[in-house]
């Protein structure tokens, strides 16, 4: 049996996540299903965590054992010939036996997209946050300098989670725009449920002035999601890397 | 009887082009039904000419009369709250009252993404042309050269198309890309049917070196619409601008 990795690209609109189910498609199980047209094995394919309804992602890792002869860097060519457009294996290799997608994951990032204009964007539809105000975007720089660090993000946590341990480190958060469309980038060694987006949703806030930048500090030492930020939408969120 | 002009930006995916047509909705029909859902007037919105079935636009120009009280400036607001999400008014203002958007158009621009690469994206797949070869994309733009000025685009027009005269002048030929996603500008005073992605088309098979950059103007002197290249696919056409 050869454990495989594969790097996947999805455009989140038409899922209900990445989880397998029972109420509506999901990108894993779609995935799982290719692999079975292509060699009858129903494998378990273990991704590095799961994505919700919406969420896009650029470079979701998993992995799965088959004992089947095709090559491990042609998996991803293969398996392209079998899914919808809007879900691509983008590399495909084989990786040590051990070798888990979630248990193994040093890190992730994330990008958060907002389009900050006064007409929304047709093609930006279900793939940006569009808010129709304009956003003090080095205020909200100055904001994200306070989630760096390692910290207790309970009060950027959904309600209702239960987890281990609410602490996290996070590495990095950039800021890069093209015309009206911004990204922010989020670099960490884990994020707990709904975590950057209401990071996000806390940023957004500060660029049109109802927190301040200084106001984070609090907010994180306070432990109370009540006084963060919103959630931000989904369809703005989109897991880019996982770091091993 | 105020004229109104809409520079109006679609993602042409789910129509089957911008002109009125018996069979399937296009996006006049669209507009002019949210012009009717305001107003109660049943007004004929006209274009500076048609996009096909997934054709896209980021400034398509069009006009109307009204007797309505809405402010100009204030139509696109007013008419986005009636559109779905993949067509977006992103201007109106009052023009005089002999202004026709088909009629005094000098000029139009387009763009033809092309996403040159081993892997489609999931994002993409709608929106660019993609090919799974390298290009050469400075043979493209020598090529390009040939198409600039004052030519009879017969070999560059759909064989059957009925039209007074088939001299076009071509203005500029630009080329940009990001990563592997590479945009294609063209601007001239007015295109043939197919003439952007004949073109296009053309120009991609300088690229993968079906044909040669030095080839173009014999192409364009035969007048032979079978010695040029292939009809690129319409969902990598976008109308960019017009100018009046």
């Amino acid at each position: 049996m050869k454990n495989i990795q594969l790097i996947i690209s999805y455009r989140g609109t038409n899922y209900c996540g990445w989880q397998v189910q029972p109420n509506g498609v999901t990108v894993q199980e779609v995935i799982m299903r290719a692999i079975k047209d292509l060699t009858g094995e129903a494998v378990n394919l273990t991704g590095s965590g799961r994505t919700d309804a919406g969420v896009h992602a650029l470079g979701q890792s998993a992995n799965f054992f088959t004992a089947s002869t095709i090559p491990p860097e042609g998996w991803y060519r293969a398996l392209n010939t079998r899914l919808p457009a809007d879900i691509r294996v983008i590399h495909s290799r084989e990786c040590h036996p051990d070798f888990h997608s979630r248990y193994h994951a040093k890190g992730k990032s994330y990008l958060y997209k907002i389009l900050a204009s006064p007409v929304a964007s047709p093609f930006l539809a279900d793939l940006a946050f569009h808010v129709n105000r304009t956003l003090d975007w080095a205020a909200m720089e100055e904001a994200a300098a306070s989630f760096l660090g390692e910290h207790d993000f309970t009060a950027f946590m959904a309600s209702g989670s239960s987890i281990k341990t609410t602490i996290r480190t996070i590495f990095e958060i950039s800021f890069s725009n093209n015309d009206d469309l911004w990204e922010m980038t989020f670099t960490g060694n884990g994020f707990l449920y709904n975590m950057v987006r209401i990071m996000a949703g806390t940023l957004y806030e500060v660029g049109y002035g109802r927190l301040k930048a200084q106001d984070i500090a609090a907010i994180i030492a306070g432990k109370d999601r009540s006084k963060a930020g919103i959630t931000a939408p989904a369809h703005g969120l989109y897991l880019k890397e996982v770091y091993y």
